[in-house]
């Protein structure tokens, strides 16, 4: 499909990818009594990839996160000169879902933003267990190379068919009960930068991190899938 | 199939989607210590859908929502002519779900009507975390602009057979862990004036943003989507 | 295959639904601040019939469940002279997973079987929620008659194949989301029977409306659906 | 594929199996208010499965599991003479996992190693709710019994294609979502290894019950499914 398609469905993947995930940590995770918590926050993370996934899939590959785009480049199954147009993509359509979560939680007369912490990634004091920044160096790296992996092995030709989205989309709620605590979960740039934009200080400080552990994470797993599987 | 047995369908199945999605919210979201809480309620309103979906998908094409015929109208996938007999169904069956949710409810002694709000949706003092009607009409358009795409990608000639009634249901789930503490979540008008029927006052005055919003959803979508992924 | 093997599968898969569902209620449930709760209970009763449903729905088809067997026999798809022997294994089978359960539970010196209720279904004084007897009566019939409809729905030549265990398991998830409060939920006969054995008293003299319940429920959708879906 | 790619397989699936469902355990369990409770680690256990599965199941059939590869082998599903090299590098897989999460729990000055249990299997005083040692026996077998039932079922060849990996990561949640409260849940001498060699002391005196009681249950699963199951 011509290149303007796919990235119009990487912006609106990626709008859904932070409106869904991070909205769903702003505005429901920590409700009295009723909050989804951790746990909610997690599903709806790996939702909204699933759910994009079988929507978009067929159009742009639904990556909706630079680490995916440069994960697949470097197993030779997406064209590295797409690369950038597919980063630019998704980091607008996560700009514009923090956006529309701004517009919601503000129009709450309690909400307080910087409390709230917007969903954005930290290490160190920003991190919600106050895990350290070696800590949460290794768990982006780690957790971004698993997801490549299983991206790269459930859209490997000899798996099952039409089970990717399913299996990929879980992955992420995975990856999300596991190290919400660590980072609050990135594992994907173009997430973390929406929220740092709208949270600026800190969070655009400690923004270097969640480029380049999800990328080394990606890299690492594009290099090694294909090693560990090729049939001679 | 028939008119009159796809209108059946649609009956019973916006019947299941009220009785097991407003069903769980009344009654088991606040149990105390062992409650279901949001989360509970996200994923059985999903469940609805996907369960019928697998179960009359093949009848009616399992709508269930008013929102869902005008938007697969606006993108050409379902007839106008069918739009009022499957709204008339829809309205028909949430409100018996709604009724039988009332028997059970009011079985319970200390079951206090009022203070549950039976499931209703609102605004202002009258949402779950008192968020403004601006902030609930941007984000009931948003989520259902959201389900509408999510729909028309997944049963995509394109996409992978089968798998759309799990993308579908899912992704109400998803819907409903952001929202729920917005406007307890509609998405979908005929669920919402069930509802309102039986707790009448304010839930029918505030009744007309929960047809608009997520009309008003369903049409960008549908016309959004086929033009976003138009081959030629 | 073998009317011999089918029982058999059909022993060891209705142990399995009793372990799994009422176990996850009665040993996790409400363990202090980390239990599972109702929406944990919910999951595991679905997942006991999904797992199943895909590992022996090709032996015996899996109903695992006297008012499944008996909804499919009033819709013409289950020969009626097999109902009997079925419903004997159904029973067998729980009652072995409850006694495994007894076994496991009795193993720690703190469980108080009494108190614990141990899983048994009932309504007034034994509801969770204390439901009157028509509130629970309402409840069974209306939560039996709609997983009747999605079986029949969802297993019939035009659903989508392969995703049936899929959509019934998930529904029993959603019937236990919902009705958890009114009845504990049973819809499901042999397994109220089973926890009843054990617990006797209150629990035996109320079994009745756990058969009636279930068993009015699944006959009038296996009237209901054949009739809604027959095309001519 | 040549038994080298299939034992790397097998060791970055049980580094996965060990990072995701003790990591979460771990790192996410507890955490106040927020917290994912047991629900959420028999979640995450089971789509460390589900999603292994689908991306090496093509590669080395995914069992991550001394006690998987028994069963099958007893099955005749597996050939005897990989079974020690496919556990040793399950052994070897899971111990790097366990090494991650050292390597990130400890990045939090708050941590406490000891009192955390760092999610090791263990009876009586070590069993999170005091179940005796007969009681966690009984517990193991049966539900590495089910678990090995379903994983034959659900890759017999009469099953539907595609939906194991489904199947049996969901048949992990479930046995979580029943037997953490009994011993932390092993059914996997792996994954008991793994934590055993960080905690020493009564974990290491206690891992025989997790190498016997799940490799018995799966080799009475591996006799009596096909007994169950052949058609003559």
């Amino acid at each position: 499909m011509h290149l303007s398609k796919r990235l119009g469905a990487e912006v609106f993947g990626t709008f859904w990818l932070v409106l869904g995930g991070c909205g769903s940590a702003v505005l429901a995770a920590a409700f009295p009594q009723l909050g989804i918590g951790f746990a909610g926050v997690a599903l709806a993370f790996g939702l909204t990839v699933l759910t994009m996934a079988y929507a978009i899939g067929h159009v742009s590959g639904c990556h909706l996160n630079p680490a995916v785009s440069i994960g697949l480049a470097t197993a030779g199954r997406f064209p590295v000169r797409d690369l950038v147009p597919y980063i630019v993509a998704q980091v607008i359509g996560a700009t514009l879902g923090a956006w529309v979560i701004y517009l919601i939680a503000t129009g709450n007369p309690s909400f307080d933003f910087t409390s709230s912490g917007f969903a954005a990634n930290g290490f160190g004091e920003h991190s919600p267990g106050h895990f350290s920044m070696v800590a949460a160096l290794v768990c982006e790296v780690a957790m971004t190379f698993f997801f490549l992996f299983v991206i790269l092995g459930a859209t490997d030709d000899r798996a099952p068919k039409g089970f990717a989205p399913l299996a990929i989309g879980l992955c992420l709620t995975l990856i999300h009960l596991i190290s919400i605590p660590v980072t609050n979960t990135s594992v994907n740039p173009a997430r973390s930068s929406s929220q740092a934009f709208f949270v600026g200080g800190w969070a655009l400080d400690q923004l270097w991190m969640f480029w380049i552990a999800p990328i080394v994470g990606a890299i690492l797993a594009g290099l090694l899938y294909p090693a560990l599987t090729r049939q001679k």
